[in-house]
């Protein structure tokens, strides 16, 4: 068994560099406590001598009881100053974290173009910073900023500022490619020969610019590296940080070095996809490991050979990341894609059977008329649970209207919708900021009397194509629509030659797939019924 | 300077593997187009024996001029039969392509299980389908499937199925990781060995599986590999294939293997955004190298860097790979981009006088909120005409009102118009297969007895895609319509939250362009004009 690697994540920190990635006190602390149930080591919270939104995460997190270890991040002390009167050293102490980073320069080009002092005074910058830390009883990392960059350049330099932190009592030497440029084989040659010149223990913070960054990390690791710097899906400034959703599976189950128990592996696709509906960041259906589509498999033959062993086209068992096989139908597929769907929800279908003929001849027309089930999950499921006879009429549309004016400037869209729940007739009305948002806040409106629960279901993704590019305007439009209730997602597709229609399509399926699973309630006396009702939303 | 590469590009074959991505054979000849442009060596466009849409799309191809060599994908023979006998063997060579890829198993396991033959039997269809090519005249790649994953079960008959091709003149010889399991350093030990004992030529094609699929190309490239697969944007099954836009790059710039002229790699970022939008799939912000992001710097302590030297946090120079640096949050794309096409319209800017900064404000203020004229050369016509005073304000929107119902299965669009042209009120009104149908009609209604020519005019394109994802059906979107009037095509751009209106500004963009070069004409009294009426269309 190869030796354990520690776990450093800092989405919380490096992770808000990410464009569009924003956290407030409250995301932190949720994103914090699930890092701690995946089993990372440490847990980089943000600087709390920077801003308050840090400073409040700091004294909140207190309060939480986790086995990861908080961590603050800061800089050496400033140029001609001393760190015991260093204000932002004096806050990372104060803030009571049992460890700290501190970034500090390592390439001479940096030290004199960006700091704008003397290569001897950022060696004692590092000294005195890491000294201080070390008094104040903090376990002490130093991230030596730009080290590869800097180690190409100038390496007895880059050596140097390492050996100013080792010397002063730094805990963790972690070295830096800040800006993404360096190539794995780099990378382990630099390493190595760190390692040889080097007592304290090595870390490496890699970032994703070259596409490199989960490569450059493992490079390091099989160099001695024995601490792993990234975020949570990646995320991070420009092309973003390493992704530990990659990194972590990649040493463990290929690589064989320990870093969480089996069970926590198994929450990586949870946990990452928890974190990117809370940082409100798409996540690529195609991301490695814990993505929707890392383990769906779309060609015929790949298909046909799947369901004789999955072991032929898949490199790990999606389970041991908490992840799972999917199946998608399209028109490269045959029809064992969609038997094995159909077994998938325990749909009693096989190649030999009236039924399953039936089914097919069913999917094969309607992707003649431009649907398209490889996308849209949740629409093949109903369908086939319809034509088993398995699925739930929990409404019916009797029609709908839609008024939209432009005038003056001024955009308006009003829905009005009749459906039947369950016997009973609804009517409702209301506005949207365009026709399917008033159409989705009418549909709404209409079922959570029954269905509470369906305001928890919101839409993340919305988009349209043309289909048959003959006449356009008045052209086929496919629209594929992707829901979630926060714990699962979902996706859906309607077509039509009128683009309204096609969305109501997948409207309606993203609700009927929802209350699948959803308790029907009689609502009561006391709240009744509105029947008809124009509303601002 | 090292050895030249052979790029080989599989977007069009392998890349609609990808979830969601799906070609028409009007986009795979425009993205075949744009390839060649780039200067990939190779260009596989499909299967020629497997589906209609590739028959269609290999017969118009052979109407382009290309440098890049088009390539037919097809596999070994079937087991038991003979290669002169296999149609779609036959159907390749028919096809008249310069070059096809043979795809054919090297894992024994594969053999056993996927296959059911013997391991003879598949050494035999290797041979024989090569040997059928070369005899055809036809360049001969061989895709050794799963190689990896074979030559670790069982070295010997991997190698024999490599031998088998190389005996028979295959003219390549692809190892495949197929399912993107395999680490970089075990890329690197077995093309090294496969180097070692075979004489052809060696090819590598990976996986993202393990994110890890740049990194294996760029370590069997230092094995001697000297032709690397993928796609453009990393398009593909489950987490993609190699991504040719991070890959070719790391070649030329950072290891110096030749692969495209500098200008060439110049088109790379404009290559990987056409694409994306050809295929509706949303890039990522931080795709390296070429996405918007890429060279982005948002922290302060960067940002100042950057500004006393961009090399401080840059890795390559962005317009390498014609991209550029972004400071703070500047959404504006290619001032200069800009600027030359203004000067093309004989536009007096230039980057220094106060209306050209003025524009860009403009520009930068629209693309913020949402618009993006990289795909929409006529809006961006429209706007510096409108700048400069030098557009024509043929008409005027008073009004527009749309209903739609659906009823008993039936679904109606009606829209009323009420335009002033030239000073005239004109109101019209026409039924539409769909919304935007029923705008274009009415719209048209009401300009055709003016511009008897615009009935020439008909678009040919339409997409949707949501702009801010947070709360999808209240999200803004953006409309991207390209039209047509045979002779030219151009494309317009439209954003709203209502997805009507967001048309409703493509579509009167659209039909301003075609009024630019359209005289009008005053109807007669034989034909009285017609103020209002609802016309079925």
């Amino acid at each position: 068994m190869a030796q354990a690697i520690s776990i450093f994540d800092t989405t919380l920190r490096d992770g808000t560099q990410g464009e569009g990635i924003s956290l407030s006190a409250d995301d932190k602390l949720k994103i914090a406590q699930k890092l701690d149930a995946l089993g990372v080591h440490y847990i980089e919270g943000g600087n709390p001598g920077s801003n308050s939104k840090d400073i409040e995460f700091f004294q909140r997190a207190k309060n939480l009881r986790m086995n990861a270890k908080l961590t603050a991040f800061g800089s050496t002390r400033r140029k001609n100053s001393v760190a015991e009167h260093d204000t932002s050293l004096i806050r990372i102490v104060e803030s009571g974290v049992p460890a700290a980073t501190l970034v500090g320069k390592s390439w001479d080009f940096h030290v004199h173009t960006a700091l704008q002092t003397t290569l001897e005074e950022n060696l004692a910058m590092i000294y005195d910073s890491f000294a201080f830390l070390k008094r104040s009883g903090v376990e002490a990392i130093y991230d030596a900023e730009h080290f590869f960059d800097g180690y190409k350049h100038n390496p007895e330099y880059a050596l140097a500022a390492l050996r100013s932190a080792q010397d002063a009592g730094a805990d963790w030497l972690v070295l830096c490619d800040t800006n993404g440029g360096t190539l794995p084989s780099e990378i382990h040659e630099i390493v190595s020969r760190v390692r040889a010149e080097l007592t304290a223990p090595i870390g490496i913070h890699t970032h994703n610019d070259c596409e490199l960054a989960v490569a450059n990390t493992l490079a390091a690791v099989q160099a001695g590296a024995r601490q792993v710097q990234g975020t949570i899906n990646g995320y991070g400034e420009r092309c973003g940080n390493a992704n530990l959703c990659s990194i972590i599976p990649n040493l463990q189950l290929k690589m064989n070095y320990p870093c969480l128990t089996p069970e926590q592996l198994q929450s990586l696709t949870g946990t990452a996809r928890y974190i990117s509906e809370i940082a409100n960041a798409h996540m690529p259906v195609g991301q490695p490991f814990v993505g929707n589509a890392a383990f769906a498999h779309k060609g015929g033959i790949h298909v046909s050979a799947i369901m004789k062993d999955s072991k032929t086209y898949e490199h790990i068992q999606p389970q041991l990341v908490g992840n799972k096989q999917r199946i998608l139908v399209s028109e490269l597929a045959g029809q064992s894609n969609i038997i094995s769907k159909a077994q998938e929800l325990g749909l009693d279908i096989n190649a030999n059977n009236d039924k399953t003929k039936q089914i097919m001849e069913q999917i094969k027309e309607l992707e003649h008329q431009g649907y398209q089930y490889e996308g849209a999950d949740a629409s093949l499921e109903l369908l086939l649970r319809d034509a088993f006879g398995e699925s739930k009429a929990v409404f019916t549309l009797d029609s709908f209207k839609m008024i939209m004016e432009k005038s003056a400037g001024q955009m308006n869209a009003e829905a009005i919708v009749k459906v039947n729940v369950d016997g009973q007739s609804v009517y409702t009305a209301a506005e949207g900021n365009g026709p399917v948002n008033a159409l989705d806040n009418a549909l709404r409106k209409a079922l959570v009397q029954f269905f509470p629960k369906i305001n928890a279901i919101h839409l993340t993704d919305y988009k349209v194509r043309v289909i048959d590019e003959k006449d356009t305007t008045a052209a086929k439009v496919r629209v594929l629509m992707e829901s979630t209730d926060f714990t699962s997602s979902w996706s859906t597709v309607g077509v039509s030659s009128n683009v309204i229609e096609a969305s109501w399509e997948a409207l309606v399926d993203s609700f009927r797939y929802a209350l699948l699973n959803m308790d029907k309630v009689e609502p009561t006396q006391d709240e009744p019924r509105e029947r008809f009702g124009l509303v601002n939303h």
